[in-house]
């Protein structure tokens, strides 16, 4: 398996912390893709995405997959333990919500933040800003913090006593958050013990 | 079980669709809230879902499933055939791939445009517009339309032979674009033929 990314951004690194949970690291051949010099936005890339995003995920027989959330359900049914995405239809469905919430309210709202309200990646790339919108997403992303602070109180990851995929999509939020320059409110103090805990894993490592 | 919802809105359509494809219909009780009058953004909803939008789903056992996505994985789970979501890995992939594509890149840019360049739900519930964003959000949905119109040269459905939740989204998506008075090319002929393919079916009847 082949997997286009630029290392160090947020989608990327989802798929690079799922395949480290999955002891799958090892299997890929990370193929870098320069996205700030734009590579993303070019013909020959087009053709791997017409959605002119990294991760892409190619499997064996050539078929390329995108959209995160499909490649880590790939993933996830590609090889056994740890489940990330749950083993009952209830708990598989639990899953999805949350990761959806964190994805939509967190990860996504962080990159309009940087990619409207900021200088981004750059005038080059960043041809249809829109500040308002921007600065709308970094309220919700502030919003969906204190909401998963809170839920934290009672559980140690987002979706119940397990890791799962919606704790990568939140940690990829957390980094790209700091990258963005949003600052974390000081009263999110479960939060910032969620992120110690997930920080301590092995596969962050491995990731890295 | 229960579903909150606003029949006739474009999420709920899309949970209605997947209940009638699943035979599931009639073991649903649905509970109307009323969204144009914005009772989805009263304290009593936000008990049910913090994010304020329909559709839920509450199982028998109280819990409450909220976000479209999560909602079809459930009831795909919960009942055999027809398989929504495809059966091996490499299908499910594919599928949640175009899922993913047409929600973001069609349905939820077709909403955009809609509660932020129109009047939307009226200026009580439209309390953030920005024109410029919903503008922008139409031209995604073009060029959405544009590639899905593509796809469908080789293919009956979005993700391939198979009728699937892809095609959910883009039913529900196709039929908000033509509330919100978005003109479909006259040029997208095999959507168009799509369309006709998809609304044929007995669920569509059924949901209605």
């Amino acid at each position: 398996m082949e997997v286009y990314e630029f290392k160090g951004f947020p989608n990327p690194t989802r798929v690079r912390l799922a395949l480290a949970e999955k002891g799958l690291f090892d299997a890929v051949k990370f193929v870098q893709v320069n996205v700030p010099e734009g590579e993303h936005r070019k013909p020959e890339f087009f053709v791997i995405n017409p959605s002119g995003i990294v991760p892409v995920l190619e499997l064996e027989d050539g078929t390329q997959i995108s959209e995160c959330s499909a490649i880590k359900e790939y993933l996830d049914h590609a090889k056994g333990d740890p489940d990330l995405m749950g083993q009952t239809p209830k708990s598989r469905v639990v899953i999805a919500m949350m990761q959806h919430k964190v994805e939509a309210g967190f990860l996504d709202a962080v990159a309009a933040y940087f990619h409207h309200a900021t200088a981004g990646l750059g005038s080059d790339i960043e041809t249809h800003q829109n500040a308002a919108w921007g600065e709308r997403q970094k309220e919700t992303a502030l919003n969906t913090m204190a909401w998963m602070n809170d839920l934290l109180a009672d559980q140690d990851y987002l979706a119940g006593d397990q890791f799962t995929i919606a704790d990568i999509t939140a940690m990829a939020g957390f980094d790209f958050a700091g990258f963005a320059q949003i600052d974390m409110p000081a009263e999110f103090t479960q939060f910032a013990t969620w992120r110690d805990r997930v920080v301590a894993r092995p596969s962050v490592k491995i990731a890295a």
